[in-house]
C-alpha cells in the first residue's frame, strides 16, 4: 500500500469491537498485504477466531502478550510487565516497516489504566511508516486518541440478556 | 446447543455489522456447532472474510442470494426476485433444524424496502427450533425486530475519513 494509513478506532460498551478488527485483518490479508495483531487482555479471541486467522498463515502474526486483566493486589504487578511487554513489541512491530496493518487489540485499557501514556501512543502513531493502517480496539478510547484518528466507530450496547437474567452461551457470548 | 437460543441483532450506520455477524460464525464454529449464514446484498462479504469461512468447512455453509442494491427501474424487479429467493431459502434453512446458527446478513433492507413484512420475519423467527441462535443485520432495523431481539448492538459511525476527503483504502474500507 503506497497511500496514506488510516488509524482506525473501535470502541464503545458494546461487542464486536475486536471482531471488526478481526474481520480488517481478514480483508488486509485477503487482498494480499500484511497484518500483525498484539493482543493486550488475553482471551479477547475465541478460539474459532484465532482458528479463522490460520486461513493466512503467511500474512497474519498474532501475539498475545496481555495477562488476564485482574486486579488482586499480587497480581498487579505481572499485569503492568505484560502490558509493558506487548507495548515495546507494539514499537518493533510498528517500525519495523514490515508490515501494512498492525492491529492493537484492547489498547485502550493499557491508556485507561494508566499503564502507558496516551502522549506515548500518540507520537508512536505519528512517526509510523506512513502507508501502514492501525487498528486499535477497546472501550473508553481516549480523547487524544479520537483526535488522532481517521475513522472512529462506536459499538454501543442497546439491549443485552443478561439484563434480562439470561446466562451466556457457549459458542455464542463466550 | 440445547439452551434457548438468542435472537441477536447489529445495526446502526457504522461498520462492523457483518463483520461482527462473522466473527459469532467463527466463534460457533470454532466450539463445533453448525452455521448458515445468508447474504441478502451482493458483495457485503469481503474476499479474506469469505476465505476465512473456508477454515471450517463441515461447519459453516455460505449462500449469497442478494442482487446488488440498484434502484434503476429495470432491475427492481430482479432485486426483488432475488431477496424473495433468499427469503425462500432462510425459510426453509431455519426451519431444517440442521443448524445452531443462522445469520440472515442485511436482512433489515428487505424490511425496509417493503419486500418482505416484519410480521412474516416476526412469525419465523417465533417459530423456529428452539435452540437456534439467529443473528440479524442491517441498518435501520425495524422497532418489531428489536423488540423481538434478546442482545441489540448499534454500531455508530463516530468519525469517518470519507467526510475529511479521504478516500477508500483498498484492503481497508473495500
Amino acid at each position: 500500500m503506497t497511500e496514506q494509513g488510516l488509524i482506525i478506532i473501535n470502541t464503545g460498551n458494546g461487542k464486536g469491537k475486536t471482531t471488526a478488527a478481526l474481520g480488517q485483518a481478514l480483508r488486509t490479508a485477503g487482498h494480499g498485504f500484511k497484518v500483525c495483531i498484539i493482543q493486550f487482555i488475553k482471551g479477547a479471541w475465541e478460539t474459532g477466531e484465532a482458528k479463522a486467522l490460520k486461513a493466512f498463515p503467511d500474512l497474519i502474526e498474532f501475539h498475545v502478550k496481555g495477562s488476564g486483566f485482574t486486579w488482586e493486589e499480587k497480581n498487579l504487578e505481572k499485569v503492568k510487565q505484560a502490558a509493558q511487554e506487548g507495548w515495546k513489541l507494539a514499537q518493533n512491530k510498528i517500525m519495523s516497516n514490515n508490515y501494512d496493518l498492525v492491529i492493537l487489540d484492547e489498547l485502550t485499557y493499557l491508556i485507561k489504566y494508566q499503564i502507558i501514556k496516551e502522549t506515548e501512543v500518540l507520537r508512536l502513531l505519528k512517526k509510523r511508516p506512513g502507508h501502514l493502517h492501525i487498528v486499535i480496539t477497546g472501550r473508553n478510547a481516549s480523547p487524544g486518541l479520537i483526535k488522532a484518528a481517521d475513522l472512529v466507530t462506536e459499538m454501543k450496547e442497546i439491549k443485552h440478556p443478561f439484563s434480562s437474567g439470561i446466562k451466556a452461551r457457549k459458542g455464542i457470548e463466550f
